[in-house]
């Protein structure tokens, strides 16, 4: 019982793309409907929709949309300046180069085609995408629920619930399955700043979906773990490196150092098209760096900064392989070594 | 030039505590007069005045200030009821009880004097409190500087700087004495989530002294520490006990943890009054819970969280001995073994 609606979604005509603004969130359920590109790139930049997964799922069905409107003529000189503008909106996470890339790829496969046959070819894909994606996060949901024990609490980071991705989510996913199964599962939130992603998105889905929960500020974690309040880490990934470094959210990183300190498990759930081998390590995982104003003044009614005070905010870090207890995929549950155990799952190299 | 007027004083007749109200900074500086003991009781709950040497010079005035209008024969019950209400606002700060009691116990010894040598004498006693505090603060100061080098950037979490002692603060000292000296050392400051002490006060503080300052989220400083932006954490104290565990704001543990993992250096400033030997270790620290409403719902124009979830709010954590590099006092430095330097400080047991 999944009480949170479908985040990303075609209109029921195929022209447009819907998608809930979760910057209204919790205060507002207001869904968008999107037809034009700089209408998408807006919602990518300002994370109206936000959640590797899910930018993934919502340009592959972006691209779509785009593509009904081409000529024959110009149908690939569009097509390649459409990605482009669209990949460029967010760096870290690699799937939404990853999603737009494979759109991209399924229409030149058909060049000489009708544009209106490849319009319909796109939209078959993007369809998969999505798909796929809802079949992925149940089965990360599974694999992460088989590591917990009836009765655990965990701390979650961010949002890697349903309106990340699809459906159940994939550092979310154990919580609400669990829910679902009426399995003991707690959960405490971070909140996740400057974006209150954990406060204010988490908290509202699990809260939906009948977990317990308990809000608390990302700098609380450590207070918790070192009395024994906390189980288990569960966060998703952005991009993870061949060698299983981590990105994700920032202060997954600190979470994950402190969680080693105590002695707790910490495990990144993510579907394997989240992890890009051609990356070596994390060191090579580009970190975006957001407006200074996030810190400074956003959600405030009175200025909680000096005005004119220098800010740094990036938007994800690395959380080192060597932090993480395990990785959780659609195929499994990968253990250290993990360049070794991801060679394995995509096939390349010697194996376990 | 420490341009932060003086937090805490006596009005010019000596029948008021003047305070800056802390909540709102920094977008108005104002004063408050203080005469009634609930109004005072109410400045310290509600961290108008913050800051464990702060409330203690705080708690002074006011017991001074409250004697004035005792008669002859209510002087004893009337004191003893106004310092036990006064202690009882907040439990975690050690300085408050210990100044508070030193008046008390400066008054009792002076039984069968007439009320109003009595309240001069009390009036002596507040002002040397404050006096003691600037003096053991600047030579907290010096010897925490001579801990760093030019060119040093320093974490801060929370506030330690003159809003929360007086004039150089503790933690902070080292970053406004270099200010003064013209000496380059740089800080990122913890916003310091729920109350915002870090981005509300220290930006502030730093900012009107000319230190080259940047503020970030808590969950930030994995990444600086990470990428070598950080060469030292700066912190100040609320209890230490006998063992060299350091209750702070809440955060500070966590701090500490990531920087013993990327090897920077922790630096724990603050009065020797603020050793409580009387607590074995962290353990005994009494951690003040506080309203959830602050992080659900204070300072924002929209619903952060859903309304109706659980939220844990401690507002303290302990920093446990074995991450701090060395304790900085007004007394010197302090290095491991800390069980053995501090009964060494208190001339209690063997010297080292």
């Amino acid at each position: 019982m999944l009480k949170t609606p479908a985040n990303i979604a075609l209109s029921p005509d195929g022209s447009a793309v819907r998608i809930i603004d979760q910057t209204l969130l919790p205060g507002q359920l207001r869904f968008l409907q999107l037809r034009e590109r700089e209408q998408m790139v807006e919602a990518i930049k300002t994370l109206r929709v936000r959640g590797a997964p899910a930018i993934g799922i919502f340009a592959g069905y972006c691209v779509y949309v785009l593509a009904q409107s081409y000529g024959q003529e110009e149908f690939f000189p569009r097509l390649d300046s459409d990605c482009d503008r669209l990949v460029s909106c967010r760096p870290t996470a690699v799937n939404l180069a990853r999603q737009v890339n494979r759109m991209r790829a399924a229409a030149h496969a058909m060049e000489g085609s009708p544009a209106g046959e490849i319009v319909q070819a796109l939209g078959q894909q993007a369809r998969a995408i999505h798909q796929e994606d809802i079949a992925m996060c149940l089965a990360i949901a599974q694999a992460g629920l088989d590591l917990l024990h009836p009765g655990d609490t965990v701390l979650t980071h961010c949002n890697a619930g349903p309106l990340a991705t699809s459906e159940y989510g994939t550092g979310l996913g154990p919580l609400l399955l669990a829910a679902e199964r009426g399995v003991d599962i707690k959960a405490f939130v971070d909140e996740t700043r400057p974006l209150l992603q954990g406060a204010r998105l988490t908290a509202w889905e699990l809260t939906n979906a009948g977990v317990d929960c308990t809000l608390i500020c990302d700098n609380m974690a450590a207070l918790a773990m070192s009395q024994g309040k906390i189980q288990a880490v569960l966060a998703g990934c952005d991009r993870m490196a061949a060698n299983g470094d981590a990105a994700n959210k920032i202060g997954t990183s600190g979470a994950a150092i402190i969680a080693k300190h105590y002695g707790v498990p910490v495990y990144i759930l993510l579907p394997s098209s989240t992890i890009d081998m051609d990356c070596p390590t994390g060191a090579d995982i580009p970190i975006e760096l957001r407006d200074g104003e996030e810190i400074r003044s956003l959600w405030y009614e009175k200025p909680m900064a000096p005005e004119q005070v220098k800010c740094w905010n990036p938007a994800f870090d690395v959380t080192d392989h060597t932090l993480i207890t395990a990785i959780v995929t659609e195929k499994g549950v990968l253990r250290p070594p993990y360049d070794q155990a991801l060679r394995a799952l995509f096939g390349k190299g010697e194996t376990r």
